[in-house]
């Protein structure tokens, strides 16, 4: 973590130095007119985008919230791998880290052949693949997510706070302008009930959850189908002698149907998914008017020969399994692409929604923002082409068509009858076997984009076997050269908005001025046609836009400072100061070796290009100077 | 970390439940005119008190600070692995390991015999030994740990606030009562100057630095000695050419004198210790007029044929190395300890100061306010016997006795000259082997309490050869049973003010009722004899003075519930919610066996009795019941 750049600042590193021109949040100052960003709604998708922006103090974010304050409790809990390491480079992985529960193993329970009433436990299986992330997959409810990013917001440059009690009713979009095109009508939910406020933005994002007012404004639809099953959730405060109560459990009775236990922060919370009533073609859940009595009864009948003895229900909720998505996130029609750049967007339930237990909707939701914070930041800091936002919707719509699909899948075989999915003449059961090939995916490490402007061909993916074309960057452990710092790589990229090039030094590179990595380094610098030379102006920091490090294969000690190029030791901020923080070396105390780990041609070396959120752009031989200046010209705008 | 015993709460799970009766801290609010404890000081000492004692909700504090506000800058900044140990205790360290400098390795550099006037790298050593301990040695501003202790006071039951702007001027003991006997004049050095107030105190604690009113007022003076050598210290923010900037340094150059490089957090700032002057017997080094510019060409002259360029300087300070303390760190002159009982107390550098250099200054004396906070709540709570505080003077004054003595030693090698602290002879410099010598020492590990009422008698050390009797209690690598969770078992001790019992199992142990682990939580639970049965009040947890775990030889998988005695998942709370957290394996995943780390006796096991402030009381066989009902019997009172 770096700080104190521009000069010592005593406290908290996490608040960062305010900007000079901020919006007064006090009770009877007005709503702004005009802002650059609107975002509808105060969930995982709306605040992961705000905290995102609300790091560039150019951009005027507005974020408003239907409710009156903040979400307690409920809703969703599983935060993938994936999403920690998202986490991580918003600065709060590690107090998730601290205060979550983590899914470490999950077992398997099905009916007892001997006793087909009582269940038993039929399989366990380690939730995280080893070296799949170096982030756990945790459980924490999503109200204290909601928390950590309005902490974040509240402690970034413009010290953004949420507008509650204001509901986006409808907006219109003026295509014939390019200043705040677009109008939006807000309506006060509280105690000026129904009274408007109109205003201008230049973006808005729909972050509005499943009944979406912003998805219905650009005339979008949600398209699925419901696999007519009501399945209750409750977080519970209770004992029971089942043996697993503290490891994620998928049970399966024999005729009381399906469940799944997900134990929770703190040590004693836990949730449970109950399966229960079929219900008509035609009818909805709430007709039945089910209630967590129902679901504690199911629960017990579930796990007989166990009994569920409840002190305290925190939260519940009855839901039928479907599936849904919009045809396009944004309100450009496919026809109009080539002539018009998208201004309003929507993400998470606005534009997509699941089962939940496949604990994806939080994170996908927040996986959606994240891929657009950076390109909306780029645009408002004049660094990209503002067409690169149409590969939001693209980008994000087949993974979330991925996801519907897969969880499609695997809501039929958590809901089967026991003979099905129990063992089908293999030694595992089919529900476990699933479960383990969809550990990937359900970690949120399967998303791969498709080559685009903002993704390269995989020529060279040779390369780097470990880090693919299109998938996340995937960290592994290095030692600092300046201080021996025992680390992990992906933890050096933050939710900045930057892109980062890991330059990986090939056999005996020693630094020489002859070098590749040298000469990569002093062309990066020096060179008109580097993108650090073309893209980054001139009162930045050198690494504002792109962010080069180094790593190489000897230990720390085997490397020596003077030698450096100056571009892995850049002077940056107000002072002029060396940044020490670019170069790594191969991991010396056993945590293992990054060049194995992550299939790095030891020979040749490689060029690993990073997007802002945290995706592989691109591979490249150390020496591609020609492909990674055409990469970049693809989308930034000379300075 | 656990939370929601008592039912879910929203928010920030540091955030204790507020005690119902609690101080007002508005502006205008009287201040108290009794406490059952005053504490002068806001320094490490008194904070890490304050921190502790808040977690008390029946232990009415105060804690009184001369100055207007919290500190900004300046002073200590090592903390040592020990001190993170007890971090990790208060629930922060994590965020100082997040923020902190990691002291990795330590260089040494010494005149180049080829040309002397130039240094020259001599040897480097890792800086903290391979499984000293789990939590690093680290960097990081005084006053950052400041905060980080008054956000735990902030956030406990009684939301503990400091005064500020007010001084403990004067003293008394009244030795005629039990009822408030302390009777304190504080004075106003703020907006009232001179005002005073009287407050009347069961316990007083001066932690109120080397110029101590506390100190004076209960007849202690501090002996020592000056090594009459000035010395400077500087925070700066700078570029320079000296290629390990970002190590620890000992720097000592032919002619100019010694440097110390200490670089610290966020990446940019450090700081250098730089040897000025040396003075005559008689004279201050105030009297040198020296300023951070001396301290600036001196570096440059130490540092040749590196240079400094300094671009701001944060915090800068002058001294002389000096040792001293006091005879007795409480108001009982030896020849009445058996009559009367202490009721003032100092610590921390109220009784005994050292040279900064060893980084031992804020360590020791929060060691010394942890060591004394547990003892006094047991009294306040009645738990134990009064004359359990006698053995704070005991315990501490000898250890600040062995740093004065160690720290002596390491000034006089610091400020030698370079022919007679480099290579002596030997393949390594003399001062790099004194270094090495010292780790232990300077990590604060070495600390060692001799037999007494709180520390047995190490008849059964055999069965535990890594947990010495006396000493701090070694943590290693476990998997929690419940989930599988991967964890360092000396972090389940928090700073509770509570006893840990750890069982660890002989070979086979599979916790059938026949099982020595079995018998042993069965007897704790059920014999009149055992300590938790003596000892815990019945409207509180089974836990809530004596924690016992257990741990087993098998991994997480090999072992099973349903056999557990109830002790090893005790009810608890308002509910009698099951606690999970009691029972340990083995690691599984290629962290190591606790076992064979901690030199624990596979075949018969052992018990290893901790006490609050997380040193070795104990170790005994696992039916030692008898021992272990008279080592409790020596200091607790039976409910
Ligand atoms: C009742 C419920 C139970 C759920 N249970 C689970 C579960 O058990 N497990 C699981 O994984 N997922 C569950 N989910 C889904 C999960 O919470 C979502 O996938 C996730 O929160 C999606 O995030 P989001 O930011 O896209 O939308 P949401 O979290 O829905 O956030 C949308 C926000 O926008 C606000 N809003 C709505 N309309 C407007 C408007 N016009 N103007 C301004 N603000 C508006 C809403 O009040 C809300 O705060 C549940 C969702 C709900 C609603
Ligand atoms: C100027 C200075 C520089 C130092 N530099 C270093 C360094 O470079 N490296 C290092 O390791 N250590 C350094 N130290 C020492 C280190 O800070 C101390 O060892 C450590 O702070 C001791 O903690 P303490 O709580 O015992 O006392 P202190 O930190 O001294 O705290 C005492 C507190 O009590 C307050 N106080 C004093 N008198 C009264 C009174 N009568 N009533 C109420 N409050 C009172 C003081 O204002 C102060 O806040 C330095 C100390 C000082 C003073």
């Amino acid at each position: 973590m770096q700080y104190y750049l521009d000069g010592f600042r005593a406290g908290d590193p996490d608040l960062k130095e305010a900007a000079p021109c901020r919006r007064a949040y006090s009770d009877f100052a007005p709503l702004p007119e005009k802002v650059d960003v609107l975002i509808a709604g105060c969930g995982p998708a709306g605040l992961c985008l705000a905290a995102q922006l609300s790091q560039f103090p150019e951009i005027d974010v507005m974020i408003v919230e239907r409710k009156p304050g903040p979400m307690e409790k409920g809703q969703a809990d599983g935060v993938n791998t994936r999403t920690m390491e998202m986490f991580q480079a918003f600065g709060f992985g590690e107090k998730v880290k601290r205060e979550s529960y983590w899914v470490n193993q999950t077992a398997f329970w099905t009916p007892d052949p001997e006793r087909p009433a009582h269940i038993r436990r039929i399989g366990r299986v380690q939730d995280v693949a080893d070296d799949s992330s170096e982030m756990p997959h945790t459980l924490i409810n999503q109200a204290r997510i909601h928390e950590l990013f309005l902490d974040v917001m509240r402690k970034s440059p413009k010290r953004l706070e949420p507008d509650y009690g204001w509901s986006v009713k409808d907006l219109t979009v003026d295509a014939t302008t390019q200043d705040h095109p677009v109008t939006v009508t807000l309506e006060n939910t509280g105690v000026n009930l129904g009274a408007t406020h109109t205003v201008r933005a230049n973006y808005v994002v729909g972050c509005d959850g499943a009944r979406s007012n912003v998805r219905k404004a650009i005339g979008g639809t949600l398209h699925g189908d419901a696999a007519h099953q009501a399945w209750g959730v409750m977080d519970i405060l209770a004992n029971t002698d089942f043996p697993d109560i503290r490891q994620k459990c998928i049970v399966a009775s024999e005729a009381e149907g399906n469940m799944l236990i997900l134990p929770r922060e703190g040590g004693y919370l836990f949730r449970m998914y109950v399966e229960l009533d079929k219900l008509n073609p035609d009818e909805r859940v709430a007709a039945r008017n089910l209630t967590s009595e129902h679901m504690i009864a199911a629960a017990n009948r579930i796990m007989k020969p166990y009994s569920l003895d409840v002190k305290e229900v925190v939260w519940w909720s009855v839901y039928e399994i479907g599936h849904s998505m919009t045809d396009r996130f944004d309100d450009i029609p496919e026809e109009q692409k080539e002539t018009r750049n998208p201004r309003v967007f929507t993400a998470g339930d606005a534009c997509h929604t699941h089962s939940p237990k496949a604990g994806q909707g939080m994170n996908v939701s927040m996986q959606d923002s994240f891929n657009l914070g950076w390109k909306l930041a780029h645009v408002f800091r004049k660094q990209a082409d503002p067409n690169i936002l149409h590969s939001y919707s693209a980008e994000r719509r087949a993974e979330a068509k991925r996801l519907v699909d897969t969880d499609h899948k695997w809501a039929r075989i958590m809901s089967a009858p026991p003979g099905e999915s129990d063992l089908d003449g293999a030694d595992m059961p089919r529900i476990q076997k699933q479960f383990i090939e969809n550990l990937e995916f359900t970690g949120g490490l399967a998303v791969h984009y498709a080559p685009s402007a903002l993704v390269g061909p995989d020529t060279h993916q040779a390369l780097a076997r470990g880090q693919i074309v299109g998938k996340r960057f995937h960290s592994a452990p290095v030692v600092r050269f300046s201080d021996a710092m025992q680390m992990q790589l992906g933890h050096v990229a933050e939710a900045d908005g930057r892109w980062r090039i890991y330059a990986f030094a090939g056999a005996g590179d020693n630094i020489a001025k002859s070098s590749e990595i040298y000469k990569l380094a002093d062309w990066l610098e020096k060179n008109p046609s580097s993108p650090v030379v073309r893209y980054t102006r001139a009162d930045e920091d050198i690494d504002s836009l792109i962010d080069f490090r180094a790593i190489f294969q000897q230990t720390f000690d085997a490397l020596a400072y003077d030698e450096m190029p100056s571009l892995l030791r850049p002077a940056k901020g107000r002072y002029g100061l060396h940044d020490h923080e670019k170069v790594f070396c191969a991991d010396h105390k056993g945590a293992g070796d990054i060049f194995d780990m992550r299939g790095l041609d030891r020979e040749r070396g490689c060029m690993v290009v990073v997007r802002p959120d945290q995706y592989v752009a691109h591979v490249l031989p150390l020496n591609g100077y020609a492909e990674l200046s055409t990469f970049f010209a693809g989308f930034l705008r000379p300075v």
